[in-house]
């Protein structure tokens, strides 16, 4: 059975991936990783996400001072508040983590060689997102050749495919995605803040209330909040 | 000032290279990972050539129980005895560590994006070396196209450089270099095994001996054991 690791956030896009590579006939191998994040709720999320995919979870923790750079690890700086036309338009915003999904694959590229799996699943999005240099197309191709060049099956002739099934879809499409694969959207968590609610006013939350509104469907994580 | 983070291992050319580095003129930035290593000791050489360089050191600790599959962290495995002679020219070796240089280098490229230095140094060899693929020049030209795509400073101009001087050395060369720089080489710790002193059987006691040798000089670590 081939085999996948899937990089899980316990967001809309994490989960909707997971999903899209259980249904493409993947064994799931999940990984968290928790870095500091105001939003450390998301990976109760992520717990959650992956019982609910029958998927086991490696969850790595990494204490990295120098993060606190980012306004979505040090909670003293203030998150961003952009209206909705000009998040991801605006040049790196201060939530942005150094190198965060360089660190997110390095570590699944690990996995994958360690225990055999084929592919890495990554539900970066560059169409409606914050502006992250780490979620582009550009990226994710010279990481992949990097993961080539770096491993062991990459050297031997079966190098890891790095697969991003959202990268270029609209959050109104993750949405209609992630609903129709029974992904179970009520357990994710995607606001910035990380209080006991989302709330609302952050890129994410405003990006995530974008897509359901736009696919005509109430958050059911909302509901159940 | 040009400041650059370096990847120190705490062995022979990890500290050659940060001298390499300083002679530069480079303000360094130290990088040191445990990983379960089975020689964890040469994280003590790595501290105390950050003195002697007078250098800060980042230490970062990672629990990554995957990385078992390794001899290098897997106490229980052997280690490879090759002849001097088959040492990297025997395919990749059971002390590779699944996508090691990959998450250090991920480390090393999120702390030079928060701090806004512009080079990362790596004492990576491929010539007298284990036969690791993520010592190549390959593996290093593939990441430093990541880190340009997936860093602030990358996709905003000033792409960090990954600077390896020692990559097409051989380990005399290296040997000589350190002590031209005045390095540390007492300080430093190269076996695999980890002992109370050097084994002077696995690849890297052999390739470390080799250099010494070579150049015509006692090693000063042996001496100081």
């Amino acid at each position: 059975m081939k085999r996948a690791v899937v990089l899980l956030s316990g967001g809309l896009d994490s989960t909707t991936a997971l999903f899209w590579a259980r249904e493409k006939g993947y064994r799931l191998e999940g990984l968290s990783v928790l870095y500091g994040q105001r939003h450390a709720r998301e990976l109760d999320a992520a717990r959650s996400v992956a019982i609910a995919a029958g998927c086991s979870l490696n969850e790595v923790s990494l204490s990295l001072p120098w993060l606190a750079a980012s306004a979505l690890v040090d909670k003293k700086k203030r998150l961003p508040r952009l209206p909705l036309g000009r998040i991801g338009k605006d040049g790196i915003p201060s939530t942005y983590v150094p190198g965060r999904n360089t660190i997110f694959l390095a570590l699944a590229a690990s996995l994958a060689d360690a225990v055999g799996a084929e592919a890495i699943v990554i539900g970066a999005n560059a169409l409606d997102y914050s502006g992250y240099p780490d979620c582009r197309p550009e990226f994710l191709e010279a990481f992949e050749e990097t993961a080539r060049q770096g491993t062991k099956r990459g050297v031997e002739g079966a190098p890891l495919k790095i697969l991003a099934p959202l990268l270029r879809m609209t959050k109104r499409r993750i949405v209609e995605l992630g609903l129709r694969l029974g992904a179970p959207l009520e357990r994710t968590w995607s606001c910035y803040k990380g209080g006991r609610v989302p709330c609302g006013c952050c890129d994410s939350c405003k990006l995530r209330a974008k897509g359901f509104s736009e696919a005509g469907v109430a958050d059911p994580a909302l509901a159940a909040a």
